[in-house]
């Protein structure tokens, strides 16, 4: 089968790999229907995290269940399912405390797992999948195909938006500025307005961004950044910042936009995988109470709460993808969001 | 009158100073009945916060109001009072929002506040208040004298304790860690236990202070530190550590210790002054979805909840003082918290 590899600083290939076989009895075998390129997937094809050597990429997929295993019980061939972005049993004790990328037994995709068997990366033809019944969720029949990219959204971007927006604590009536205009920032409008925010300040530079941003809830655009961003925030919340400040970057410059956005008290609920370096500031997050919460979400846990809202079409957070290209031009996906010509690719085996 | 002022290194005084003066129309001035030397106060009296000049000290205090300005409504003559560790006016945008620490108007005992007028230290005969209305709660009545000392722990330490638990998002059933045994770390022990903590363990060394965590609620203790004492944690804790760690010390190992007893998903309630050096490891916080809310604790907004249990002897926090003395003996007192003789030393003008 054909599955993508990357090998280093802007070199990502499409090769030929063994087709995937049923092996510990609780996997399953998923036909890929749509898989998508991350922002985390940049950090190593831009070389800031190195490749050693050639490795399996991308962890975000849906399909069709192939073949399970003889102890699957849940999960069964012909089912359409979303798989989050890393593999889980739900039923250890980090599971079942909602922390299911903390999995004690599974793992993530392109890698081996926790019990050391392999599982393939998502920008592939075929995934094994090691704990089906815990990984997979089926969707009620097969879905109409322009749902597609939403429930795909529920793998990583709209679950990881979702979890900036919990872990910041937003409820009814809080003001929130999103740091991030990529897929996980702008989810994270979604899914403050979902919550009930009364406020949303997007920060963008991008009209494009903007646009979907507006669309998915936000009130306000700040297009500053730095100094001047938070000078702006400040003006827009009492002199002193928002309640619930979402951090969907990583870098030192967008965790330090996105504490001192917030107000003495408030909560920073950040989601940016901390690659470019970033420090939290101890001494000034304690003398202003300001609480930073999150981390890799668990997206797997969120799944069966925002699956409905997609289905019915109550949200669309699948509106992120704003480019489609076949497996075949996975190269090119990768070098459309290098560039920033698109916010997130969809790719189709 | 007297007043306690820190020269620097071990060095102590108590002086002659000015008696002060109603000069705003919002303040009062107070005749303490009682203060205490403060964990924090040790940072400076052994030198790992210089002192560039001799400066007034204490800032945990109770006493009776002897006047009020013009502007003052609520407080008067005659009443006792329990002051916060800072003042405030409990009426700008942060005390409403329940950070009173965070007042644009207040400040430090002992400095100047934030309108740039002096507040007297809290170790000294008596004190301006610069904002009695919003500083100071009055008893119903005088309270008996062995309230004083849970009056007095309202003030600081018993406040204190409670934000670390209310930070950790402690609640009915948690399974808690309190690192520290001073006067925070039992406090926060009690703290806990008040809001439902199902297991609490008390980290301590000390036969005494072990005693009088689990007469306050701790059902476990642990003695061992570093390595050995997060194995131990993670032993108790289905392997993972606790829903909740209080961090009461504020260095870099307790705050090492803290995080590593904490299990994916868990929140460190933190409330140790950071002037350790310690740092805050982004990655594992982010990788372990582990949260980090707290800071300086916002007593003043706390008084309200507390206080009615103290009255009623529900709660006994004064227990933390084991030891009392005359304000002539400040540096006796000084000394026995320096040399771990005493958990918190009650001073009595």
């Amino acid at each position: 089968m054909l599955a993508t590899l990357l090998y280093g600083d802007h070199d990502i290939r499409l090769e030929e790999v063994p087709v995937p076989v049923l092996s510990t009895g609780k996997d399953a075998i998923v036909r890929v229907v749509a898989a998508c390129v991350c922002g985390s997937d940049l950090w190593g094809y831009r070389g800031i995290v190195p490749t050693r050597s050639p490795r399996r990429i991308g962890h975000e997929f849906v399909g069709i269940v192939e073949s399970v295993g003889p102890e699957v019980e849940k999960i069964k061939p012909g089912d359409f399912v979303i798989a989050p972005f890393y593999d889980c049993d739900m039923t250890c004790v980090n599971c079942l405390n909602g922390v299911s990328p903390s999995c004690l037994h599974g793992g993530a995709w392109g890698a081996d797992d926790r019990d050391g068997v392999f599982a393939d990366g998502g920008q592939g033809e075929y995934v094994r999948v090691p704990h089906a019944d815990g990984s997979l969720v089926a969707t009620p029949g097969q879905p109409a195909p322009e749902l597609v990219p939403g429930l795909l959204s529920l793998a990583d971007v709209m679950g990881t938006g979702h979890h900036a927006a919990v872990s910041a604590g937003v409820t009814e009536g809080s003001t929130v500025v999103v740091v991030g205009d990529g897929a996980v920032g702008l989810c994270a409008v979604l899914a403050a307005k979902r919550l009930g925010a009364s406020r949303i300040v997007a920060m963008s530079r991008h009209a494009d961004r903007q646009a979907l941003a507006l669309e998915f809830g936000a009130t306000d655009i700040v297009e500053e950044r730095g100094a001047e961003g938070i000078a702006r925030i400040k003006e827009m919340f009492d002199g002193i910042g928002a309640d619930c400040v979402l951090e969907c970057v990583g870098t030192q410059e967008s965790m330090d936009q996105a504490i001192k956005s917030t107000r003495p008290g408030g909560t920073i609920g950040y989601v940016g995988v901390p690659n470019g370096g970033s420090e939290l500031p101890i001494r000034e997050l304690f003398f202003s109470n300001r609480g930073v919460n999150g981390g890799i979400a668990p997206v797997r846990n969120y799944i069966e709460e925002l699956l409905p809202e997609v289905l019915s079409g109550e949200i669309d957070p699948g509106r992120v993808f704003d480019l489609e290209l076949p497996l075949a031009e996975v190269a090119d996906a990768y070098l459309a969001m290098d560039e920033r010509r698109a916010i997130k690719v969809l790719l189709r085996p």
